[in-house]
């Protein structure tokens, strides 16, 4: 391998970045829900800009393109996705997108370089039609069952006529190659401020944590607000409040060093100014990267329900919806992101795991993967103020290509 | 006045009742919202009633059935409403309306009695179109603006749309003529189990409590659920549910003997499982019919919010957005019921406030009004299995005619 530094082109990659934020432009972010007018220029644009990366592309029946490539050698399969949430950042996927265009382009072109880099962008990892369905249909693990009952989670629209409006409709989808690829590498901005409060560049991601999720329902009795008296009410939502504060206070003794609990959702029935509430729910999600963890904190979800509908008045029931598998990182992979980074970013990297999910979870369930993360100015994520500097997205584009070619010469 | 007891036909009463609660009957309860066809199948069966109790009837422009009088002498006014709470009981309302129609029946037609019993159906009491938007149209408190908004809650029908479907559009809405009665009498079931729990067959409302509500907001940092750490999270949720704890531990403490308090709603934005919330709100509720008590906990409500607020990480804000005005029943009236009951049902009567709201409430404001409470069986409210013993029924029917006759009599 040669140790001349790739001719990774950071005002090419910062130019097709901002194209891409042109399309669908929203404040200083993106609207681009999958299979929205901006959303598939920007597929369309990519799959002209793959030619000229050595790579034919196609556009598949669910919306997925792929650029492949006829290059003798390994071939390394890189990429991220187009589309955005509702509302939200212009780098939260075109930023592994791009990465992986210009590592095609600087690695497919050169002879004196074996083997090649070929480019994904997986549709909607977003979410708005499934959960990772772009990746997962690459995978096998989508069915046209699945298909046929998704609809957009915000408008409700079909995903069989979103897919026939983008002219998709009757593709085949493409699947994984058995052997095609030594493996997947994908970059995204870090949605946290680990790496911004740390002064550092990159991160080596060693694991994408897993989400479990639980339903935990409160039943209690409902009655009329005006006249059922203080001390005999079973007031389901007082219930869920206590529970609520329960895991605030018991939960910091029991979990990981980087376990994260939320309760995003919460529903009080019937749900009336004047009514007490007879039935209450809360959508409570745990994560992390150890099972152990997991296990003995859904134990002590358990022993707290238990403890309060043994204290009363309202019985408290736990659900796990949601069982999730964190997805480990391949030690290969780290090394080259370390490797590279130590040359390219002067060592500024850290190790650590995603508490995101990303398409790499669902690809490294059939070959090795590898993830790296740069700076977001202030962690955030999943809103239109998101933003990382252009020194680091630079930076990050140059460690990124150079961990290609180190996994490409093996 | 005559010390003979008034006719009053218990068997009567309750075959009228079953009449009523076969229109839309459901379980054992009934399921007649406001302008179903039950309901305006109900409103036509009482007018055409009330010509035997020397009334004449009109349904006017809101739906609000009026029996009138031409018998000399002083007029009570009587009633309640005939619609229900969706899938709920069979006497909430028709009972008040029943007691009314049998006093007019015995008062009206006896020649020797000087007076008359004017009887009132209150159009949608249930707030399925607004609140008490029956009686307050009769007190002149009801703008065609606010028609023109109304919409049924469960359905979204527009009120103009329902009228119209009723044969009502462009019917004059009848007002309240000055000086016409000596006042407003109302019975119900007590929607509690004080009566029935004390072996008592009447209740004499002093007061039908004021309702204030507030809403409490909770501003904290919309984030990411995987990638926010615990340590600087600004949960809206959780600054929610501590609150709502908090409410819990420290109203006991401050609160009036009769006071009630509760949370019927809550939401957390964006509402996603994986998104920490960054606001949240509860809808509170105080009832009372102390307005002194009120003050306190408002005090103290504003108090708690400041030092969530002081304490973060999120921002606590309390709001009032509805103003209850406790309505005093007139002693006259607790006189003649508590007097009626003391010959009727051997004095079990007792002296209590109402804790839900009634038309009574609004007729207060412009006459002196009244209220008597009968006995519900395990304080069932708004369920379709509310109920009342027939022996209840019939004592609370006898008690009602002899409180309006010794009203009449001054």
């Amino acid at each position: 391998m040669s140790d001349a530094e790739l001719p990774v082109d950071g005002a090419r990659v910062l130019a097709d970045l901002t194209t891409l934020r042109g399309f669908g432009a929203y404040e200083t972010g993106v609207h681009k829900p999958t299979f929205s007018e901006p959303h598939l220029r920007s597929l369309h644009w990519l799959a002209d800009e793959l030619p000229e990366a050595g790579l034919s592309a196609t556009i598949d029946g669910i919306g997925n393109v792929l650029g492949q490539s006829t290059k003798p050698g390994l071939k390394l399969l890189a990429g991220s996705h187009l589309e955005s949430q509702n509302y939200a950042g212009w780098l939260d996927g075109p930023l592994g997108v791009i990465y992986a265009l210009e590592a095609a382009r600087v690695i497919n072109n050169d002879p004196s370089i074996a083997g090649s880099v070929e480019v994904a962008s997986w549709c909607d990892e977003e979410g708005h039609f499934g959960s990772l369905l772009g990746s997962r249909s690459y995978v096998g693990d989508v069915s046209e069952a699945e298909l046929d009952a998704a609809r957009d989670r915000s408008t409700g629209r079909p995903m069989r006529e979103a897919l026939r409006d983008a002219g998709l409709e009757g593709r085949a989808r493409i699947t994984a190659e058995p052997g095609r690829h030594i493996g997947y590498l994908e970059a995204h901005i870090e949605q946290g401020d680990t790496l911004e409060s740390g002064g550092l560049a990159i991160g080596v991601v060693t694991s994408i944590v897993g989400i479990w999720q639980y339903r935990i329902g409160f039943a209690g009795e409902q009655n009329h607000a005006g006249t059922t008296r203080m001390a005999v009410r079973k007031d389901a939502g007082l219930a869920l409040a206590k529970f609520f504060v329960a895991i605030d206070a018991r939960f910091p003794a029991a979990c990981g060093p980087r376990t994260v609990w939320t309760t995003g959702r919460i529903s009080l029935e019937p749900g009336a100014p004047s009514i007490i509430p007879g039935h209450a729910e809360m959508l409570f999600q745990i994560r992390d990267d150890d099972p152990a963890v997991i296990e003995r904190l859904e134990s002590l979800l358990r022993s707290l329900a238990e403890d309060a509908t043994a204290h009363g008045p309202c019985r408290v029931t736990v659900e796990r919806v949601r069982t999730g598998a964190p997805a480990r990182m391949d030690p290969m992979f780290h090394h080259a992101i370390e490797t590279a980074s130590a040359t390219l970013a002067n060592g500024r990297s850290l190790h650590m795991p995603s508490g995101a999910g990303h398409d790499a979870q669902v690809l490294a369930r059939i070959m090795p993967a590898g993830m790296l993360f740069v700076p977001s100015i202030g962690g955030v994520s999943h809103h239109w103020t998101e933003d990382t500097s252009d020194a680091d997205i630079v930076t990050g584009a140059r460690v990124f290509a150079e961990a290609c070619r180190r996994l490409l010469a093996g």
